[in-house]
């Protein structure tokens, strides 16, 4: 088994000590552990033989240069933040088989017709601020102005998160890539989904991701006191947030989307008081945006009929929203190469529900991934995140392949123009 | 208008002043605003000729003597604490109305034939601990020592929140009446409901009072990511809550009960994580205990289904629980003699769905309570929860009424004894 393999997974532990919980796994963007993984990243980038700094958005990256100094680069790239009660895979395994790649380059001398990037992104869950990909946006050049004034649990804005974590907000943009001065973006995560499982495959390479929108919905009715208000008096709006939870599943599910309200709470929180107040979050994906936005259609439509009856009032604040992304042809041709040289001739391939860096990053370049299965019935955002080493190690040789397979084909087609 | 009822109302200001919130009114047993409202209460006490104490459990107490020192008492009493985000009157108005009325009498002159004591109980609402009714049953006697490892939001237990607070909980008998000292309890609080308002009458008494049952329920199902994990595979404890929720609003609806789920919290809590965990109150209450056990055996039958259906563990701790309890016929005829003195001759009769101190005291002696209407649609818990200072003026005259007849009562008993 590959010793390399080995040493990605006792990364992986070693990252998953890093955490602002004492019961599990939890790092959010600019904050204290994300200084700490960065620079433990850091430290194993340079043993690759990588020239290694923190972008101006808080993101850990290495460079390994080409056959000559300065040439554009292909990117490898994943997240090292994470959900809260987080397992220790998702994300991370793609950030330290970059990194693992580059060492195996640098270990035989190789050089490519490209130089290597490995990213390390600070935000791709957006945990701490609501939107998402806030990294990986930062690099591709899209970041929004209107970020800054976010604010977390905490009430800190993300400009306030900036200066504490030592970044200068006004230089964000100093983290964009030049398009020109880049080949492509390569990223390896795993499945976070039971299909690989239930085909005893190991490896996929994406098609697409889906389109995520997120909300953040707050539903308002009055307090009051739970012995006191009758029913025909009362405007729970915890008794309505129910009725829309039971909808967002039945309207995605019937649309063959995926929807989930993973935060929700009910204010003022008294046990003999109606909730007069509740928040909650709505997280919708789809393969197909039209229809992803039917099923947020249907819930506003239900939202306004329970709130009409039982006297409620319905506010939605959009948090994200990201249209469904294809794989470039081309990339993923090459996945599907570095698939193809580990033995397995016609790889599975898979659409994400799941979003990614990649979808902010195919803002900037073409992109590509690869998908390594996990265990437990594709369990994550889940402490029982599981992976093989098997696994990682058919995945390391698939990843260096595909990234071999994109200098094979640069070598040729600039072979072909200086022809 | 009497001057007394404005300074009541005024008081009810000055005591919502005292809030561990800067955006409402919250104050919970054993709190430093606990201790700040007890002192005030205690100066208003001295003021009206009492002397006064804090007693072993923490409830600020006073007592003006009767014709001759060391008589059995008559109770007036209610609580100065609060549910989150509270409204002013809710307990306090009958503290203050009990002091004002031993200020009437003082004023007079006037020695009755028991003494009187007013008591401002501490902890009703059981917002810190779960636990309601601490500070009344202190007093009643029916102190548990179970309660000694509650626990606060903070970790904090009972027994070291009354360290905190100053108090030995090895003492806390000593706050116990003897029933032999004790002549009956008077309580007046305002109605909470919105039958005085819908009637056009300001008074009512008070027929019996609801058995309430808390429970914290606990929905166990798995963690996931939004994305990953389809529907088929989801056990989301969030949904499963969500139609529990809604079965505890039909299933005593239909019973003519109330139930309330007012504190609910998914876990891990991200935006993009499927809640693997939900913990939520019950809070239930009807005018025939049997009823309303009936309705928690439904609400268990849908848990255990949904449970099943879903593939999520239901765990279930009862926090509180307490029978219907009836008021004394002849304490009752007292205060309806009082309301009646205030010339409302065939006064109001209400049962009360809200629980109060007087359910604790019940345990010690006879009661009864007179009801005062509040208006906007008798919300309370909420900060519009509103009096009118003419309610309060002929809710003291009837307060002190109730009182003179008892003690006309003890006179005549007392003649007729020694005759």
């Amino acid at each position: 088994m590959s010793p390399e393999a080995r040493t990605v997974l006792e990364r992986c532990d070693a990252l998953a000590a890093v955490s602002s919980s004492a019961t599990g796994i939890e790092r959010v963007y600019l904050s204290p552990e994300h200084a700490r993984v960065n620079e433990m990243a850091g430290e194993w980038m340079v043993q690759a033989g990588m020239t290694t700094w923190q972008d101006a958005a808080g993101n850990q990256r290495g460079r390994y240069e080409g056959t000559e100094p300065g040439l554009p680069a292909l990117l490898l790239g994943s997240h090292l933040d994470t959900v809260p009660d987080a397992g220790r895979y998702d994300g991370i395994l793609g950030v330290l088989l970059g990194i693992a790649v580059v060492e195996r380059l640098a270990a035989t001398g190789t050089r490519l017709p490209f130089a290597i990037e490995v990213l390390a992104f600070g935000d791709e869950e957006g945990t701490r601020f609501g939107t998402a990909l806030l990294g990986s946006r930062a690099v591709a050049g899209t970041w929004q102005p209107a970020w800054w004034s976010l604010v977390d649990a905490a009430g800190t804005t993300l400009r306030e998160a900036f200066r504490e974590f030592g970044l200068d907000p006004d230089r964000v943009g100093d983290a964009a890539h030049d398009p020109t001065d880049v080949v492509g973006y390569l990223e390896t995560h795993i499945e976070q989904g039971p299909y690989l499982e239930e085909a005893y495959r190991a490896l996929a390479v994406v098609s697409s991701i889906a389109g995520a929108r997120r909300f953040e919905l707050t539903l308002t009715g009055v307090a009051g006191h739970a012995g006191g208000v009758p029913f025909h008096r009362r405007h729970d709006a915890l008794a309505g947030a129910s009725e829309i939870v039971l909808a967002v599943e039945r309207l995605a599910r019937d649309a063959d989307c995926v929807a989930t309200v993973g935060r929700l709470q009910a204010f003022p929180g008294g046990v003999n008081v109606i909730p007069g107040l509740v928040e909650f979050s709505l997280d919708l994906r789809g393969e197909h945006d039209d229809r992803r936005d039917d099923v947020w259609a249907g819930i506003q439509s239900v939202a306004a009929e329970v709130g009409e009856r039982r006297g409620l009032t319905f506010a939605v604040d959009e948090t994200h929203r990201a249209p469904a992304v294809v794989a470039s042809p081309r990339l993923r041709g090459f996945v599907r190469d570095g698939i193809a040289a580990t033995g397995d001739l016609d790889p599975m391939v898979l659409f994400s529900k799941a979003g990614h860096d990649a979808m902010a990053v195919a803002e900037l370049t073409e992109w590509a991934m690869l998908f390594v299965r996990c265990g437990n019935g594709g369990i994550s955002h889940h402490p029982d995140e599981i992976v093989t080493l098997a696994d990682v190690a058919v995945a390391l040789d698939a990843f260096e392949a595909a990234v071999r397979a994109v200098a094979t084909a640069t070598t040729a087609t600039t072979a072909q123009a200086t022809a």
